[in-house]
């Protein structure tokens, strides 16, 4: 079963994430600019500020977001929180970012900073309480405010904005820290109405990698009009099911941001919770909120894999995802995929200590257990464990096939209902420990 | 702040785990014999089976156990629950533990093979329902009975029983999988009375590393008298800062059993609930359990640091290790510690996201985090975290030397409360990744 560590290295060779994952062209939503600067403070000189505008005027637009449950949480999460609550998601038109320093566990001192940004941008569109900000970092280090304050008057200065894919692309790398590629994804959707909207979205973030490198931020805009209780509805339903979904290394950090601009700049009716399309437009976004998230998991640190924990028929929803969430995490399952090694019994075993809130949701007996090939190769499924009972004679020549898959599905079949979750989760490689050992040095 | 590979390597070398922590000599309880044989069931020969007797007829024997709560239970675990339940914890004469072979997940069939090892053993002593039985190996297959049955016959037969040191030590070794050293504590204590007693305990484990090795096995014996609902409230105490505030991958095994036998072979009064010894008796078995389970870190796979978290001064014990295992279980945690990193930011980021029961027991402006030393070296402490305010010049000279250190302390004074928990836990190697990447192979 052991691949040699020449094959694993040569399969991680042959992964260019950069052209695989970043798109080269695209369209995006009415009415937003963008605008992206190398500020100084990341030493390297790379980019390191960006501006999200929205320019449309036809209506207010509509804000939402979801913060870190961390009780350590950073100056900008606390203050766009505040923003948020006083505009009650309404009329917030600006979002600025900054990578190198994440402004966290800065006290008084990193609160004002981050009120600093936010009145900065205020004064540039002319408007009060519109502004969100976000900061991704190393923890513990003030922003260095003359270098922000040069960079946003760059920003709405001689460096202009722009709505064209290249200013999109660099607002993307502008919010990247060990990220090994941005991430960008922009989609079309069209309504029965005949509607046509567009998402995009951008992301950080390489293992949930707290908070020396203070995390995950998303960013997802769109040009539809929907009422800000609505959005917020969808924000948080679709980053139950994407961004609260992936695993790195299940540490969440105190920066972790995920916000959605919607501007309204189509001529549609506003969509609120009671409207024939809401249902519709929450899935397309929760959709579009994995393609990103999954990104993330894409990218993380050291890994060879990117794996689906698929857990099915599962009596609910929540205990499906905790269940998802336990295999996910635990450390010898990642490792295990990581030597490619089909071991049932550690997936079995972070099944069986999971914390359900209902007991009912498992029965030992009625579990399905099996690797799913993603790559049409048959056969597509690799049955593990069937109803309790454990496969010993697995096919090991089809297992190794699967196994040495970049991508590949873990499906648990609980048979106790008919809800679903899942996961998407990485595995657990030497380069890992060597990136996360040697990191604050 | 970086230690050269070079430097890892050595300090690794330097500690001879067996010459440290395998005593060489020892006195045991009264009454209780050992036997132990090569049986088979490991392929390299290795010592594989081994029986615990009370043979103190003087009175009744007690008998309590803590059972891991993973849903899969292994076939020993869930037949040994019932023989105790059966017995009411009494009269519990024989524990009987095979290595090599878990017998775990193997349904129908690897219930009745517990069984018949139960069988077999109390057919040997002559009583019924008065044997334990425990497993740890490989999951999924099923015990080579034949093998089983003769090494049983063996060892009460020309192998004979013994009360020596190296008997004990013998069966120590046989219930060993991975571990790179027998796991034995025996040590003397004396009630106000002046009453002297004995515990003897054995453990096994050299990880969570469930449930292909399956797992954590721990035995405690004592020659004290202690009436059987005294004895599980002691253990189960005792579990709780013991076996389980140890953390290596945070896996939780199949067949995790931790077990305790009084034999009443000294002559004294048993004691119970209401004797005024319980409490001191409860505080020296925990006390025990404790040396027995921090073994099991110091033989983590792969680590190189024995690493004891300490949360004090909080509202709730509960609340406090939740804390000290979610610092301890911190992937990221683990690898700055394995990279010497005096990396603060992750212990914080760890504390902040533990799912406490009651919020109040963490404010973020009170807490203090420090690094201290073992070796007795000057300054003891070195703080990071400071009422809420991160040390932004720690003296780094000094934190290498601390965090160069085999043994070392994090220490977390909440300013909540004065109730306190410890978690002893192990950094996280590139050693664990190959370890647990190639095990199955």
């Amino acid at each position: 079963m052991r691949i040699s560590s020449t094959l694993l290295q040569r399969s991680k060779q042959l992964i260019d994430k950069y052209a695989l994952y970043v798109p080269k062209t695209g369209s995006f939503p009415k009415g937003f600019e963008v605008g992206y600067t190398a500020s100084g403070v990341k030493k390297n000189g790379s980019l390191d500020l960006g501006v999200i505008l929205n320019t449309n005027k036809s209506r207010p637009s509509t804000a939402a977001a979801v913060f870190t449950t961390n009780k350590f949480k950073a100056a900008p999460v606390l203050t766009s929180k505040k923003v948020l609550e006083t505009a009650r998601g309404k009329n917030i038109n600006a979002i600025v970012v900054n990578s190198g320093c994440a402004n966290s566990v800065t006290g008084d001192l990193g609160m004002k900073d981050a009120q600093v940004m936010i009145d900065l941008v205020n004064d540039k569109i002319g408007q009060k309480n519109s502004t969100l900000v976000m900061s991704t970092g190393v923890i513990g280090q003030r922003l260095q405010m003359d270098k922000i304050s040069t960079g946003i008057n760059k920003i709405f200065g001689e460096e202009k904005f722009g709505s064209d894919f290249n200013s999109w692309l660099n607002v993307a790398k502008s919010i990247c820290t060990t990220d090994t590629f941005p991430k960008l994804v922009t989609s079309r959707f069209k309504l029965p109405s005949g509607t046509e909207y567009t998402l995009t979205g951008m992301a950080k973030g390489a293992g949930m990698i707290c908070p020396n490198m203070a995390t995950l931020l998303g960013f997802i805009v769109t040009d539809l009009p929907i009422e800000s209780k609505a959005l917020q509805k969808m924000l948080t339903f679709a980053t139950t099911r994407s961004f609260n979904c992936i695993s790195v290394d299940g540490d969440m950090s105190t920066n972790d941001t995920i916000c959605m601009l919607a501007n309204g700049a189509i001529d549609t009716k506003e969509i609120n919770e009671d409207s024939k399309d809401f249902e519709q437009v929450k899935l397309q976004v929760t959709e579009f909120a994995q393609r990103l998230a999954q990104l993330v998991v894409r990218d993380g640190e050291g890994s060879t894999k990117f794996v689906t924990v698929n857990v099915k028929n599962a009596l609910h929803f929540e205990d499906a995802k905790i269940i998802a969430e336990s295999i996910s995490n635990s450390m010898l399952v990642k490792t295990a995929l990581y030597g490619q090694d089909a071991n049932w019994g550690r997936i079995l075993c972070a099944i069986g200590y999971a914390k359900l809130n209902d007991l009912k949701s498992l029965d030992v007996n009625k579990i399905n257990v099996s690797f799913i090939a993603t790559d049409n190769s048959e056969p597509r499924e690799l049955k593990l464990v069937a109803n309790g009972v454990p496969q010993l004679e697995i096919d090991e020549t089809r297992a190794s096939e699967i196994l040495a898959l970049n991508d590949l599905e873990v499906s648990v079949d609980l048979g106790t209902g008919d809800q679903a979750a899942q996961f998407w989760t990485c595995d657990l490689s030497h380069e890992y420990v060597t990136i996360n050992g040697d990191y604050r040095s």
